[in-house]
């Protein structure tokens, strides 16, 4: 199949809906996205459409300590299995959404560009060289953060706290169903200046390997997510920023802290 | 109302449905369970149903170091807000379900019995003199884990792994709309023997101030659960080992690790 950026998307009547992204606008499909969608004929042309999350997952698998430059700068280890959290769906924000600062939080928040891999069919326990076939594409993922409340209590870090929190889960623009990790680069910018700019091949756990390895943790559904983990360049983004995170093949998800 | 305990089910044809647990049986529902259930006027008699978890949870928010007694005895100081992790929906097991040991895992496997709070109406930062009305009823809740997954890796606490397996989220076997917590006993037993027999009342956040507190976390949907954490006498259970989760006004759950 050729190389499709499908997206969700509301219309201006107020209906959503889902399609592949043209330069001509978005090719309106029906049916399931997972299961034999069917293009309708229909073009929505550009300005007739806001996108929404391309995805719809039921747990996003925020991945830990996935990149050897930043394990490296860090001085950690890599691990032996994939090192995650669960961000609840509750957390989705599509593009162009506000991340909202938590009521009460007057600290940093942090910002994590990252490749997420979008499951496209049911995997459990699935060999490395059977996973890519569960994949259906790949997005751009703004982990955030915030970054204060995870050291907040001695005994227990609080990772499902600091990146759950409703906004944090950022993803999009569209779901590219092909993707060269050998080349992909992942790059973020805060108000216009580069921050990130690292290669995905770079990953300690690859895509097969991940998708293998968290399969045998839990089962993964069709629109979960998988946030791969960040590299070198994290920082804070002070209110009113605009976080954007390009990977080329996928497009730009931009977000700006409300 | 009327204290009500609601279950879903297996019929014996196959569909599944929902409704009230009585003597006679099961006093079938349609509609929504959250919003405006209809009596249907049948009833399935014992023995022509099966039952499953009584909500279908989106995530459940696990909590760490929410009791008095077994924080003591941990010598863990009381936290100044609640301490969780996100369960994956994926983890959801009914009541008779059988527990499944993690591929390629040998280690020790803990249960804990623990009440469950199961949210019956959106909470986005309810206030807690609010908190009630958001809560459809309680349930029983063995939040099983993969003990020696806990603390594989040095540089990160794998709690989302180790109690996010397929089968690690027990939950029922009702949802009983009314408990008084400041009588309420967490009674489980493994194989006959009693292993742990605590009091709800012993709860570091109570049950209106956690549904507050974790609503300004993230948004709470129906269904949710709130694993609201265990206390003292929590072990491991060897395969074969059934557990038993009690409580009054609720009922048994009942699980075996398989």
């Amino acid at each position: 199949m050729a190389a499709t950026r499908w997206v969700r998307y509301r219309a201006a009547d107020g209906r959503t809906g889902f399609g592949a992204l043209a330069d001509d606008g978005v090719h309106e499909h029906a049916g399931d996205l997972y299961s034999g969608p069917r293009a309708t004929g229909s073009v929505l042309a550009p300005g007739h459409f806001t996108l929404l999350a391309p995805c719809e997952p039921g747990k996003m698998v925020a991945l830990w300590n996935n990149f050897g430059a930043l394990a490296a700068k860090l001085g950690k280890a890599a691990p032996a299995h994939p090192l995650f959290l669960i961000k609840p769906s509750t957390c989705l924000l599509g593009p162009d959404g506000v991340i909202r600062r938590p009521a009460g939080y007057a600290g940093k928040i942090a910002f994590e560009g990252e490749l997420g891999i979008v499951i496209g069919r049911r995997a459990s326990r699935v060999a490395p060289r059977d996973a890519l076939e569960h994949v259906l594409g790949y997005t751009c993922v703004n982990d955030v953060t915030a970054a204060e409340i995870l050291g907040e209590n001695a005994d227990f870090p609080q990772w499902c706290r600091a990146k759950g929190y409703d906004t944090f889960g950022c993803v999009g623009p569209a779901i590219a169903t092909s993707l060269d990790a050998s080349q992909a680069r992942v790059v973020t910018r805060v108000d216009g200046v580069e921050r990130q700019n690292y290669p995905v091949s770079d990953m300690l756990f690859g895509v097969a390997d991940l998708v293998s390895r968290l399969s045998a943790d839990m089962t993964l559904l069709p629109g979960d997510v998988i946030a791969c983990g960040t590299s070198v360049g994290v920082g804070s983004m002070r209110d009113g920023a605009t976080v954007e995170v390009t990977i080329d093949g996928i497009g730009t998800l931009r977000n700006t802290l409300g």
